[in-house]
């Protein structure tokens, strides 16, 4: 089996680091000529618009997928003619746009914050009146990482906001006073059958991840499958999808979805009986999905910028570090550590030697 | 870190694939074309005794390691002067050689068959009067997965014995009558720090590997850790090394070592908290030691000659597949299933859908 990727970071080189041991070959299509996952597999290096090299990746392959959801929608639709592409178009489309995507949500009855269409000052100016201060405006594609947004606390705030964002198609977001972050990793199969790994608590600092950790029995888990599972199934969605919610008063309200593997979904590396990565591969190939069960309390953290010596992370009991070959550069995530323990409190405890190690960079 | 890597079969690609999130890199030196580790690094096809690639790949890495312990003496000596080599070059020496092998388990205490060291049909004719049958006659290099070896049973089978072997040196070891066959896979670090997995319960079919289940709390296993411990030290050895004993009347007697990753040490992939290959890298490039700790009830089997189909071998559930990317051949190692049950009835039934899965190839 021959897996086209769009994108050659490191959850390409993940992805294949999953997929050898299951004898798949990988072609990357990615335009940065060091991509870190070029190591694992033929590398096009070419712009993700190129119909030259797009139509040289549909030829090499038998499938294709992404490691990213801002593709633009012309390569998938051109890829499309030639290939199977998982997930589908429409799936893309969704979720590269945060306005559609909230959309489906409210159309699922899933709770979401309250939110607008901007596509003007004016339409800023009326929904801030509706939704209320604070909110936060985003773009509605291209954002992440907390790139592509701002906060608007006063309405000093709003008066240039739009223009300050560049005057794209946006999103104004009312603020959810939430108590915590959680995700779920799903995977749905092409026969539509469907799995979810535990919920993640997930922390951020200055809007980049910075710490997983797998819940045991959490209790939203049940209704976060059923808000998870009503997306996946209008989009007839095949691979693994991540959705990030906001705990607000024991509820979820939903923030957004990645139709890909998932930093917050790492720890299943090690933490899961098979990994995010194996399961998004075996499910766009049409193989049995793989067990989601936990198999020990489990957390990742995010090297961002750099990578601590391998010898001080493997210091750490039950340490695992996974380096994506990266140049090393302020605020880029270039590697993470998977810390496994057989007791919440060993975990928290290797948790804060890990994090003190990060904050030592 | 580049690592060297003296072979570029599964071992090779397995120890890269541990080694890769570790930010190694690997170059192999192996003659075949088609080697399967060589997608995982660079591949310096050439003969092991070529001087002139020995030399290009002591230059390109940090440090050198060994896939197999037959390769030639000269190789490791001639690598030595350039670049750091583990395991040394005393503890290949040893391991290449049966006879020097079981001498040394001898002179450290360990419990072995009887043996001689056979030069000639004479030498033979005496051993087997002090010996007796059944008996076997071994090369005392070269020889694995039962190739070069005789079973004799009969004074007929020793008249000609020596010769058929090739009139090479070999060694006469008594039959043992074990009740099972057992292996310690051991890793030491430069610092003699030592660990052990769990005694692994090994079931062999025509000679070659076909079953590996890791024990729990084997009574045997301080026993083994005892021998193998001495065996360490007195190599002053540095890596991961497996040692294969015969269960005889409740003790151990000490079969072999290989000074290298072991088949019976596959299912530390997902069986055990760090695997042998992570293992192997971090100990010779002088990093903390992980965990050998079991995190579930683990087994293995292998894949000779060919490879059942993935999804077949996915439908199990908790299987993982390695699939080499070798070309099939009869009586070839070309890929392993791993197994992880949360309890002994659940993997016993699964190694018997495994097993009727290979047995139908």
């Amino acid at each position: 089996m021959k897996i086209g990727v769009i994108g050659a970071g490191q959850l390409g080189r993940m992805l294949a680091l999953a997929g050898i041991p299951l004898d798949m070959k990988f072609v990357f299509l990615d335009p940065a000529p060091d991509a870190c996952a070029a190591v694992l597999g033929q590398h096009i290096q070419a712009e993700y618009t190129d119909q030259n090299a797009l139509r040289q990746l549909a030829e090499a392959v038998d499938l294709v997928t992404f490691e990213f959801e801002s593709v633009p929608a012309e390569t998938v639709a051109f890829l499309g003619q030639f290939v199977p592409v998982y997930p589908a178009a429409e799936a893309l489309r969704i979720a590269r746009d945060r306005w559609l995507e909230k959309s489906l949500f409210r159309d699922l009855g899933i709770p979401t914050p309250e939110f607008a269409n901007i596509l003007s000052q004016t339409d800023l100016n009326q929904a801030v009146e509706r939704i209320g201060l604070p909110a936060v405006l985003k773009t509605r594609t291209l954002g992440y990482d907390g790139k592509g947004q701002k906060v608007l606390r006063t309405p000093a705030d709003v008066t240039e906001a739009f223009a300050d964002l560049g005057a794209v198609p946006c999103i104004l977001e009312g603020f959810v006073p939430f108590t915590g972050e959680v995700s779920l990793i799903a995977v749905r199969a092409r026969s539509g059958e469907t799995r979810f790994y535990p919920l993640v608590h997930n922390t951020h600092i200055e809007g980049i991840l910075h710490l997983s950790i797998a819940s045991t029995e959490h209790p939203l888990q049940a209704k976060a499958e059923d808000y998870v599972g009503r997306v996946l199934k209008q989009l007839d969605y095949v691979g693994v999808l991540a959705f990030e919610f906001f705990e607000v008063d024991g509820g979820l309200k939903a923030n957004e979805i990645a139709p890909r593997v998932h930093n917050s979904g790492h720890w299943t590396i090690e933490g899961a009986e098979c990994s995010q990565f194996e399961q998004h591969l075996r499910a766009i190939s049409g193989l049995p999905l793989g067990s989601t069960a936990r198999r020990c309390h489990s957390a990742m953290l995010n090297c961002i910028g750099s990578v601590p010596s391998t010898e001080q992370v493997l210091s750490i009991a039950d340490a695992h570090l996974h380096h994506y070959g990266k140049a090393f550069k302020a605020g880029r995530k270039v590697g993470h550590i998977s810390l496994c323990a057989s007791d919440p409190a060993t975990l928290e405890q290797n948790i804060s030697l890990a994090s003190n190690l990060l904050a030592q960079r």
